[in-house]
């Protein structure tokens, strides 16, 4: 049987590198929006799709037109406030869960989910799926695992296998403009100061095209169960910001210290990675500094480019 | 505010016991079934009532009439053939997960949702709620475990508290008759042998009064999260039956490892019961001997009490 993959959540950071990685693989795609004005031009390998993830009827309609045989399920948005403790995560899950098992009930084949290394115990700081507790402190981590373990129970409903893509912190171009890396990359090619923490902790950084990549590979594998999407290396995020600061030329310009940590950020969160590489077989391709350099050079076009002409608006 | 109860799958082993003490502690209860007609007749803080767990708008109607303050949800069962490895045990998560949605939406305040040491990794023997990975191997397991995550992730969207009761290995009056201890009482009790496995399995066997006096506090307490309902003692399955064997005075008709054990029966099963006694404050009252005779004899009773009459046929 050929396959056919339904991707949601496809206008999103993560969303948007798979959908790549799925166009340039020549993998046929059902990528979906909740327009299809939002996803721009169609790849040889696309169909663009309005699809809402929080409508039975939506998706339904999607299932039985196209008949996807794997889902890749990135969607999940908070529209107001903070995603870590928005009560929107509960519903989320819920739309989740009806998405994969009416995936599943429609004769879909491989489910990937995106979870979270906020599933995890953070105590110890090493993330291992087998070893580690899952043990989440957040509205999201519990929501995301709350997914995640009824992605495990669907396949004894249905005749599908599931697996859980654990995404730790991502980086690269087109991360949102207030997040760490861009603020200060951003700042830096103005001419700007840029405030940052004490930049101690450390944490497992992969770049967007890798979190991708090992998404897609995770979805062509028969691995089940959660799996790290990471480097497993700790990098500190005082390196990353100092790396960026340095091939810009203007290390001088980082505040150290004048922003606050939050109260409850761990020292080390960091992936074992070893399903990701022995079992899906997926290796990271970027290291920190062409990472980098990737976000600056893409964030230095963006500063050369015209503004966007106004979208058309919709009829 | 007073409390109301509104209790699901009253008509099972662990939830007629649960309804029993409900009722002798006065407690506002309504009683819920499949149909009314089979719920017997009301104590004076019942109310009996039908309603379908699988229906959002039976579920919807008896919240609206009744606003009850605790649930304690109970129903789950599989139709057809064996609980731990049925594709119902999902359809059953769902509806669990819809049940609680609703029930916290409707202004509920606090869940117990009852789990089992499936949901545990087995292989060390030992579960304790923070400590023994969650791992389960059987579609039960998987199903109540996901129900369990969605329960822990309720709390954030609505303002509800909920706990997990994790009951282990039950016995008592009321146990379906295929079950171990019934086919060994009543076969002795009848003065027919009893074949049974080499019984030197380690399980934490509770008395149902016991495991419904752990569920009933439970939902009277404000702990959250996984809780044991269990002794915390390892019994050998073999000493339960020579228990009974010696109080019926037939110990010669038990014949050992005349039944092979499951290929995957792990030797020992046991919980660590610190939550259950330290912050819920409940201690399990009944010891093995009381337990026993207890069962002994309730079979004697029935053995002697006239067949009941047919019951009336629904209109």
């Amino acid at each position: 049987m050929s396959t056919r993959v339904l991707l949601t959540g496809s206008t999103g950071f993560v969303g948007r590198a798979c959908r790549t990685r799925l166009a340039e693989a020549g993998i046929d795609t059902v990528v979906t929006g909740r327009s299809s004005d939002g996803l721009g031009e169609a790849a040889a390998s696309e169909r663009l799709v309005a699809m809402d993830v929080t409508e039975a009827a939506s998706i339904d309609a999607v299932l039985r037109e196209y008949r996807p045989t794997h889902l890749l399920h990135l969607a999940w948005r908070a529209v107001s406030g903070d995603i870590w403790r928005s009560p929107e995560n509960y519903a989320w899950y819920r739309h989740s869960v009806a998405l994969m098992t009416a995936f599943a009930r429609a004769g879909g084949r491989r489910v990937v989910g995106c979870g979270t290394c906020g599933e995890y115990d953070w105590s110890t700081g090493m993330c291992d799926e087998t070893a580690t507790p899952e043990f989440p402190n957040t509205a999201y981590g519990r929501a995301k695992l709350a997914t995640r373990h009824a992605a495990a129970a669907l396949t004894d409903a249905y005749d599908v296998t599931t697996a859980w893509g654990r995404v730790f912190f991502v980086y690269g171009p087109g991360e949102a403009s207030a997040r760490l890396l861009p603020t200060v990359v951003n700042n830096l090619l103005a001419g700007r100061p840029a405030e940052v923490s004490h930049g101690r902790q450390l944490r497992d950084y992969m770049h967007v095209a890798d979190v991708a990549g090992g998404l897609v590979a995770l979805l062509g594998s028969d691995v089940v169960g959660p799996v790290n999407v990471a480097t497993g290396e700790a990098i500190r995020v005082r390196d990353l910001v100092a790396e960026a600061a340095e091939q810009i030329g203007r290390p001088e310009f980082v505040q150290w210290g004048a922003k606050p940590t939050g109260a409850h950020e761990p020292p080390l969160i960091v992936a074992r990675n070893r399903r990701l590489i022995d079992e899906v077989g997926y290796k990271p391709t970027m290291n920190l500094s062409a990472g980098v350099a990737d976000v600056i050079e893409r964030a230095r076009m963006a500063l050369d480019a015209p503004s966007p002409a106004p979208t058309k608006a919709s009829a």
